[in-house]
Parts: structure tokens; sequence; C-alpha cells
């Protein structure tokens, strides 16, 4: 087998646990050595790849690398960037490749969500066309944990640790407070087309606390919602409400929309939770708190799930050795092999089977009235957030995250307008 | 000596650490159970006092009492109700005394800011004048770090914490996205008259993040500012910016302002975020998403300091054997001895210097431009978020904090009107 480079980039928003997988792949690389020789990196993501701004990972020492693991957001810079269909613009698939050409790159490690999934498998089918086969194997990253085969997506289980745990203490803050003051705890999570980190905030039911959950999967209902609340509150004195940034009004129109779009056409959210917190008070008086956890979620790796970080890790080394054993258009899986005791295994799914396949919440995770979940969706959702796996401190009391050094691969290509 | 009971009770906006204030109180106070009889607790603060509705403590485990010390919040609930002056309402004080008078109480253990702290000091004084003397003493509790004389208030540290990490967080999430997506990143933090948890935010610039810090002690300047945040994003692609939720127009007006206020007469605020974000994207259209932390800050135990869980303990804990030692009508403080390395203990100050005086941020703490924070402010902030106080976490994922079971003490009173 002739040695080849191999090629990494990080795509769509970064999450707690990206990283993790980076370093999953490039210290699993550095033990292939016979197969593999460098790890380029793209710099902000595929963009890198088109621009021929390429990281030489070489460069960065096995502490560094190392500390990737625990470090949150893309160490290598990520995008949103999506490229178009083959039809539409066959010159950026035909750049990436003349790329992978010049830098004699033949192992194509991207890690992101389904747009990059997609991305992977025409890079993959495309390379074979043009007579430079690339082994193209996507690494999954989401939190929004909308792939399709895997069990769950790496990012998810640490943001949904992240929002069960800030939602249960903030309710016990409101608890606390009810009988005078603050009674109505409202907290906007992400997820625009899938309700499962909105799910997660369900999770506190467990553990006592009145929660109404609204999922972008079920439609708003006011008056169905404000009696719920106003139920809760009746009974317990107070309520806590989780809303998804995807909760939107039978029209389709988002209690959140701001009217604006982001790069790969998707309206750009925010602010479903003083809409909420503003309905409940004027329908009710109740005073109300509201909380945005926005970047704060998915960026939390000081409450990293434990399960996540293995996983994150153990599928950007499963891409790793897939690719040394010939494996091509495949995405590493998360294989749940029983919910309790909590154990998994490393799957493979076709990136064909992959691309564009958007996995929603299961009728079953919701309950009936559409404001909590079931039992079932609990038992699916504990093993994602077991166990706490807590960044190094420095001294002075901050994390000790890594800032890589980044050094650049010199270019060899005319410059590529994108 | 006789042997009284104690009263201990929860005042305003509850913390990460004021149950770890309880948990010194009622852990010293068995003790000491040759001077003190049982802790009875305020169910809902002072609020329990006035209405008779007293909590057991000692129908409490000490497994539970300990489990306090993790668990944010206030476990016997709080309140926002401030007691009228002397004058204006002789009579909630009046009623105070006789329920101290009928259920035996000599020890009065008041946790809170300000406002509790100037509660306190009348009790003290019209108890003597009412012929049943109470020991009262009052133990600081605040997230706005804004008491006198103590170094610092429990509660601070640990948001302080939260933040300065939820920051650093966030800013490596949007240096990540930042070359194709947004450039903008704003933090909302609690702090209506003082920025020092605005002032936390500011300690990533020792991580290499451009920030811009938005203090209440500085008026808001719309031009400086936007040439601040385009200066930022020249230099580094990104900015990162923290607005105190007291951040306010030269005329007084806030930035957030809602229009409500709460039982204090305080304006209600919320929302300064979202109108920085707007204000940069209609000056310079760059990309942007803002955070809201609201509650989740000041209920983050998850990531409490350890600086802040010690120092709350102590001074609820040097409350009552100041008290079994005579004291009265004072606070317990923390004295710092060294920054670097980081020394304190455990003073004390006369109510009369504490009552209704606000501490303000020092001048010598606020950059020169008044967007950032100088080296003196740095030197002081890093021991209060030195160190990580970890709650135990259950199998599942959760963390395991308690609830108490609140058994209420039998009245003997005649019903009082609030």
């Amino acid at each position: 087998m002739t040695k080849k480079n191999a090629f990494y980039a990080q795509s769509g928003g970064v999450t707690a646990v990206i990283n993790a997988s980076a370093c999953g792949v490039i210290e699993t690389a550095r033990k292939h050595s016979d197969q593999i020789g460098n790890v380029y990196a793209g710099r902000n993501g595929i963009i890198g790849a088109l621009t021929e701004e390429l990281i030489d990972t070489s460069q960065e020492s096995a502490e560094d690398i190392a500390a990737l693991k625990h470090t949150p957001s893309g160490g290598f810079g990520s995008c949103r960037f999506k490229l178009k269909s083959l039809e539409e613009n066959k010159r950026e698939y035909e750049r990436l490749i003349e790329v992978f050409k010049a830098h004699d790159i033949g192992y194509f490690f991207y890690n992101g969500g389904g747009d990059s999934a997609d991305t992977c498998y025409k890079v993959s089918q495309l390379s074979e066309k043009m007579g430079f086969p690339v082994q193209a194997i996507h690494v999954p990253k989401t939190v929004d944990n909308d792939l399709p085969i895997t069990d769950n997506c790496p990012g998810f289980g640490s943001v949904a640790k992240y929002i069960a745990v800030s939602t249960l203490e903030a309710s016990y803050d409101v608890r606390s407070m009810a009988a005078t003051s603050t009674k109505i705890f409202v907290i906007e999570v992400m997820g625009r087309h899938a309700g499962w980190i909105a799910a997660a905030g369900g999770l506190v039911e467990d553990d006592n606390i009145p929660v109404v959950v609204l999922f972008p999967e079920v439609e708003f209902d006011k008056e169905k919602f404000l009696a719920k609340v106003e139920g809760k509150v009746k009974e317990h004195g107070y309520c806590t409400i989780v809303v998804s940034e995807g909760c939107h009004w039978p029209d389709g129109k988002f209690l959140a929309e701001q009217g604006t779009r982001d790069a790969f056409g998707h309206a750009q959210l925010g602010g479903a939770a003083p809409v909420v917190a503003n309905m409940i008070k004027d329908a009710m008086g109740y005073k109300f708190h509201w909380a945005v956890a926005d970047y704060l979620q998915r960026a939390a790796r000081h409450l990293a799930s434990e399960s996540d970080v293995e996983q994150a890790y153990a599928l950007g080394q499963a891409a790793v050795e897939k690719a040394v054993e010939g494996k091509n258009s495949i995405m590493p899986t998360v294989v749940r092999e029983s919910s309790d005791p909590y154990k998994w295994s490393v799957g493979e799914a076709a990136l064909s089977e992959v691309a564009n396949v958007e996995k929603m919440m299961p009728e079953n995770f919701i309950s009936e009235d559409g404001f909590g979940i079931t039992a079932a969706c609990k038992a699916y959702l504990y093993p994602l957030i077991k166990g706490e796996a807590y960044p190094p401190y420095k001294d002075n009391g901050m994390p000790d995250y890594v800032t890589l050094k980044l050094a650049p691969v010199a270019k060899k290509l005319e410059t590529f307008e994108l």
C-alpha cells in the first residue's frame, strides 16, 4: 500500500467535543505512520482545502494534540459553507481533488453533521471518477443529534448534560424564590428541527421539577400551553419551561423568528424564551426570569459528559482505523448494545444512507400531551449524559484549554476564488 | 448562659453556595448544643418568621445537612421582602420579636445582602429595647459582591468562575466560526449597580480573547463602543462582549429596561445582550450570537469555586461561633491576607457600618477606556475563582442535590397578616 497523507476538517457549528474527535483522528494516524503520512487539517474547515490553506498537524506536540481531547470549539477553525451540488458547482469538487492530488492526500476525514456527510459522499464518488481515488470517511458531530443510523452523535451528550444540569439548578433557584418572587423560569435551547436538546431539559421531571417542554416537533398551541403552565404553578408554586429555538406556530413561523438566514439558507433564530415568558406574564401575571443558553451550551466543555467525550474520541479513532483497513464512503457510528448497564460499540454506516437524512425524535419519546418526555426517551438519554469528564484547570482557576500553533503547509497551486 | 434556640433565614436572590453557609450555621450550632437548642429556619426567608412558618432543622439528617454544602439555591426558600423602616412599620419588627419570644429564639442568623444586613441590624436594636434581646448576626451572601468591609461576598466567586469559564468557552467557539460565520458573541451577566460579575468576564483577556466589557459604572457611549468592537474584529477576526444588565445610557436608562419593578422597587432587567448585538449588526453588519445567562449563572453549583464554597461555609460557621462568644449586631467577613499565594481569614464588621452601604468597583479596577479590567482587578479576582468544588453525581449523570424534608414547627401564635 502506498503511503498517503490525510486531510481532516471540522464543519458547521462546533461542539464541546469535536476536538476530541480531532484528537482521535490525529493520534491514531500517528500510530499508523507506515500507511498515513502527515495529517493536514483544513484551516476553517473545508474552505481551507479549497483555498489550499492547510495546517501541518505534525508541527503540533503530542501534548497539544492530547489536550484537544479536553478543549471545546474547533481547534482548526470550522465553517458554515455547504458545497453546492455537483451539477451546480463541479468546479469546487474538482478543486478539492486538485488540492488533494497536489498534497498527495489519500484520506479525507470530514467531521460534521448532515451537510458535511453529503459533501464527504460526493468527494468519494467524484475522486473515483477523476482517477485520483480518495478514501472519504465522515466523523459524525452535531449537538442536534439528528444524524441517522448512529444511536447518537458526538456533541449531543455534552450539551444534553449541560442543559439537564442547568435546568435543574435554575429550577432549584426558582423553587426557592417562588413564594414571593419569580414563579416562571424559561430556558431557550438549541435545536432547529429536532427536539433532542429540549428533551434533555425534560429529564428534570425525575428530580421532581414541574417542567413543560416545547419541541419543534409539536406545533405550538398557546391555549393548551398556558393551561399546562397554570396547572403546574397551581400545584407546585412555580414552573420551568424548556423551549427549543425551533418551536413554531401551526403556520410554521418560529416563535423566535428574526427574519435573517445563514449561509445554508436556515432561518437564524434567537429569542423564543422572552416571547414565551412575556406570553405567560400577560396571561397570568406571574413574575418570570428567562435565559438563552446559546453558545454557552455547545461550548460547555467544563461539564462534558464522559460518554460523549469517549465516543467522540472513539469515532475519530475508528475513522482512521477503518481507512487503513481500506474502507471508503462510510461513517463510524455508535451502536447501543444495552441501556442499563450502558454498553456501546463502534459500527459503521454507508454515507449513501447518511447524507441529507435528518433523524427526528421518535413519536414515542414525546409524552401524549406534547409537553414532556416519556420513559423510553429518558432511558435513551441518561446513558448519554453519564459520567463527568472534567478538563484540567490552571492554578488561577481557569480551565487549561489548548490553542494550537496552526503552522501552514506551503501552497503549491494557484489561488482559487471562492 | 441560658440555652436558647436559633433562627436562620435566607434572603434575596439565592446563590450556588448560600446553602453552604446554611450548612456551616447548622453543623456548627449542632456542635454547640450546650448553648444552642434547635435551629429553626424561616420557610421562604424572613416571611417564615413573620407568619410563624418555621422549619425544624433537627428533623433533617446529618447527611442531608452536609449535602447542603454542594446544593445550589435556597434549601429553606428565600424571599424578596424588605421590611420597611421602623417608623413606617414597627408592627413587623414587633411581630418578629414576638415569634422569637414564643419559640425561645435568642440567636438570629440572617443570610443575605445589603437589605437583610439592614433588617438584621434593626432586629438587634429593637429586641434590646423590647426587653427580649436577640443576638443578630448577618451572614453575607450576594452574587453582586457589593457588601462593604468584607473583601468579597460568598456567592460571587462561583458566579465569577462560571462567567469567566463560560465566556472563555463561548469565545473559543466564535473564534472557530468567525472566518465565515459568527464574528460577535455577546453575553449578558447580572449586576445592577456594580460591575463585579461583568469584570469576571474580562478575565478572558489573559487567555488572548478580544473582549469588551460594559460596566454599570461606566456610562454607555455608543460611538466609542462600536469603534472599540470594530478595532477588535479588524485585529482578531471576532470579538466577545460582556454586558452587565446594569449597563446604562448617560441619562440613566438601562440598555435592557423593561419597565417593571420588583418588591424592593428595583427595576427588573433583562435583554441588554440582544440590544447590544443588534446595535453592532446595524452598524457593521457582523453576524452575531448572544446569550443571557440569568439564573444559570448564580445557580451553577456544578462549576462552583472552591474558595467560594469554603468561605460560604466558614462564614456560616463563624456566625455561630461568634454568637456563642456573645457577639451581637455583627457580620463575619473575609479578610484577604495575601493574593499570591491566596490567604484569607475570618474577620468581623459592625452591622451599623454594613447596612445599606453598596460597594462599587474601585476606579483603578476598570481600564482607562472603560471597556476592560486592570491588572489590579485581575489580582483581586483570580483567587476568588480558584479551585473546583464539584458536587457528587448520581449514576444517571445528574448531580446529587438534596431536597430537605422541611418539617414544620407547631405554631403558637395568632395568624399574622403580611
